[in-house]
């Protein structure tokens, strides 16, 4: 497989995408809810997906696609290549802000990440990477990733997680929110893992998200020099819902041994 | 006073100082704490309140500032024609992500606001308004804010607020949390005051600010149609540092009812 140039299809694809989700702004969105009254989707979160299924069926019929509107594929497993679709990720602010939301795709071979891209739609921001070639912002080579410290670390996390509520124990996140510098909360799984790769935040932790969701981000958050791991430290299978947790080299190891050791997560 | 041209000096010196922070970002800056380790002041928050603080003096003489970094006016009253400004809103975000971080200037005179000025840096978005005039988003006039319940809204709050402090009973904020759509973090008091103007998000709640972050935004936002109180639902008195609603009409007053009433902030 010539990966560099199948990313540079799937570039092409998403600007086009990006235009036509930008285009939409005018128009009057049909807004539905799914699996509750805050699990928003529009007709251009389906628009978008059917786009790059029929995209990816033309021009390269043996690959399979997982989309999060459920347009592509069953899977059972990752044999092949597999691309990994959020048509809209952070539908919610789409529909309340027309930005900070993203599209994102990841795509791998037989399980193992080899092209990832989240494109910020709003900044025309597009992070990307080929497994082994470093991750990129537009045509800039991000740096790697350094260490850093907890104490001066921004880490993102949605406060959701640091009040009661049924899927965790919130007490076991509280030290670690409390011993970070700063803390932030975009609404975006994918923004805040591009914004990770990117160094603008130093670690991105999450309950619950689908392989859509951080598929593209895992590949580019270590093309940059990051780790992505589950919250209990285990490899993502890409295939099932899981927890996440992405941060700078060291930090993810720090944050795992020192806050997260106790979590049934 | 002819606060229309005043405004038009005011985002004359706004855009200059904004093209000079742009320009900071190619050199290094001098990182310090101030009242903590995560209270950050850098070398160009203090050159751009200098900056206005130049200006002020030279233009309007008999126009009195009271600056974040303390370079301006020791006031006891807000008589007069006042200028609250933060020369950098936002500094965690100006340090770590080089984006995110605002602008912020209120003019009032003998305690009534009279024009408010928020300028998003690196996104080059000025929110701007003169009292009576409506609020605008460059050369935008911002739509009037429409009601939403709160079963609609997005919230921006720190999630500090939602964890255990010293400071308040966190447990008289997690309804409200709860009870919204979704919850966001930017990091800028100012900026959140600004989105609330344009629509971006719902509410805002914050628990310790000066009048410097607010002194522009409550302007802004009250222009856009929305309230302005501290969280027991009281006016600001821009010369103390106090707690801040700031809301939709109608959200805001439900916000207080609800969710506030039994506090003592």
């Amino acid at each position: 497989m010539n990966w560099e140039s199948i990313a540079a299809i799937a570039k092409q694809w998403i600007m086009e995408a990006g235009q036509t989700i930008r285009t939409s702004f005018e128009m009057k969105l049909d807004i539905q809810t799914k699996s509750n009254a805050n699990d928003l989707v529009t007709n251009m979160d389906r628009e978008v997906e059917q786009f790059f299924i029929k995209k990816v069926r033309e021009t390269f019929p043996d690959h399979k696609i997982l989309g999060e509107e459920g347009f592509g594929d069953n899977l059972e497993n990752l044999d092949g290549v597999v691309w990994l679709l959020d048509p809209i990720d952070g539908t919610m602010n789409f529909v309340h802000q027309q930005r900070d939301f993203a599209i994102s795709v990841g795509i791998f071979e037989d399980g193992v990440g080899k092209v990832g891209m989240i494109y910020d739609v709003v900044r025309d921001e597009l992070y990307h990477a080929v497994k082994g070639n470093g991750a990129y912002l537009n045509e800039k080579k991000l740096s790697e990733l350094p260490q850093v410290d907890i104490q001066k670390a921004i880490i993102g996390i949605n406060p959701t997680w640091l009040m009661e509520n049924r899927r965790i124990d919130h007490n076991l996140l509280i030290p670690l929110a409390r011993d970070a510098r700063g803390l932030r909360s975009y609404g975006s799984a994918a923004l805040e893992m591009a914004f990770v790769a990117a160094g603008r935040i130093d670690a991105y932790v999450a309950l619950r998200l689908a392989p859509w969701d951080f598929g593209g981000g895992s590949i580019l958050v270590e093309e940059a020099g990051g780790s992505v791991t589950n919250l209990k430290g285990e490899k993502l299978d890409f295939l099932t819902k899981d927890t996440l947790l992405v941060a700078k080299p060291g930090l993810h190891e720090k944050i795992l041994k020192k806050y997260l050791n106790d979590g049934n997560w």
